[in-house]
């Protein structure tokens, strides 16, 4: 296993969200990334360790009706082996390593192509912020932990969460099992965001998200909190005085982001994002 | 944090009990190796992830005193940082990274020097051993997780052990909290192995290790658990029909080990070792 050779990686996390990214522009190292490999390198004893894989591929080779838009497809795969359309705290590592690696002009903004089509990323020194459309704010039901519940604000970002605001987020307990919520309402699973107020425009949040369980940070659901959050103050960007966006701070447990919710309904998603290490693997 | 450059790392693991390796030959890449940077690398999802870091150094660089009998040095340290004497597990690792660099002859015994002394470690194939030297068999006394408690056989690998012999893995529960053990018997705090027979000189085991929480394997652990064992089935080496060495086959959460006891009072601790990444990091 250790002789050199094996193919190239590298790892970083945006707020602990944490990726194995596989550098393969024309496709021709992993062609079809098979679900036993991801599993292997999100292990996190036995492998390299992350919360998904991100592979770094020509958008003309994953997905060529996308390919006028964007150079490049962030081929996104949980840490199960499942692929999907999207991850906001992934998107912003993957576009610092496209800029990290000239694959990209940080001058300008980058768009990059996912299985939920076209996102654009903006990297500004350190703080990578990435566009995550508008979001649909839905009606309100019950999530419950143990013998406590709370009603929650359904709000979707492409994918569904349920946002509970809370007193105090130590109420949700350790969090093991997913929180109990409608299947009526969320047929698929949820993810579920516990809130509370930290300021004016500033909260804290835990999240559990389905299939994975509770996590140090989730992008689509620093957003959904926010938007939650922002209703509740009565600041939809729409409502806000004098107009203009609103922007929160979000503190996850794995660091800070800070979302705002523009004028154009869109959501935009703004943190760090850092590659910590490269190399090979024969994994 | 991206830009090529930065310094040597190895991941890998024997049965899921994971390690970063740091070759630093002659000293002059880490210098004192501090606690912080170990932290760091070992940190699961803003670092690379690992139960401990191994440098890889000259034992005439580490310690001069043992230098005329081992060539390399193991300096361990916990995830917290701290510098620990030994790692069973850990020192497999190291050896098999020496063999597979060119640096140790698999043919012979190699010898690795540690803060417990100069250990030796064969090498057959996939399959490594590591000599952990005699165990010491000590008193029992109680553990308990809960509202259950167990006797526990107390067993000194080196570090202090308590092993309790039960019906069934999951009587302990998640063990998420350290099993309440004597503060008497043992006032540094205690690795506490849950043990059943699954056939005739083959046991299951978990363990809550000091410090760490429950893990996917623990080197000593299987060693302390196999003697236990071995002691009521009545096969002491010394006692055994026959004499000659005795060989359990101890299943952890993370694979498959072989402990066996021999007549010279030795424990020898044998399974897999593989290196999986390696690479670059300014962590």
């Amino acid at each position: 296993m250790a002789e050199p050779g094996g193919y190239p990686f590298l790892k970083g996390h945006g707020t602990e969200n944490d990726f194995v990214l596989l550098p393969d522009h024309d496709g021709s190292v992993h062609g079809e990334l098979h679900a036993t490999r991801v599993r292997a390198l999100c292990n996190r004893r036995a492998g390299i360790g992350g919360d998904g894989v991100l592979r770094v591929i020509r958008t003309a080779v994953q997905d060529p009706s996308q390919a006028d838009r964007a150079e490049w497809f962030m081929d996104y795969r949980n840490s199960d082996g499942s692929p999907s359309e999207m991850c906001g705290n992934g998107i912003r590592l993957f576009a610092r390593h496209l800029v990290d690696e000239g694959l990209a002009d940080p001058h300008h903004p980058v768009p990059v192509a996912t299985r939920d089509g076209v996102k654009t990323i903006t990297v500004d020194g350190d703080l990578i912020t990435a566009d995550l459309g508008s979001p649909k704010v839905l009606g309100e039901s019950m999530v419950a932990v143990g013998d406590r519940s709370w009603p929650a604000r359904h709000v979707d970002m492409g994918n569904p969460h349920a946002v509970a605001l809370v007193e105090d987020l130590a109420d949700a307990g350790p969090l093991l099992d997913p929180p109990v919520h409608d299947p009526d309402v969320y047929p698929h699973g949820v993810n579920v965001e516990f809130v509370v107020a930290r300021g004016e425009r500033h909260i804290a949040m835990r999240v559990h998200e389905r299939g994975s369980g509770e996590t140090r940070s989730c992008g689509t659901g620093a957003c959904a909190a926010m938007v939650a959050a922002a209703l509740a103050d009565g600041l939809h960007p729409g409502m806000a005085v004098g107009g203009g966006d609103v922007a929160y701070r979000v503190d996850v447990p794995g660091g800070r982001l800070t979302v705002t919710w523009t004028t154009e309904d869109h959501v935009l998603l703004t943190g760090p994002a850092v590659v910590v290490a490269r190399g090979t693997t024969h994994l």
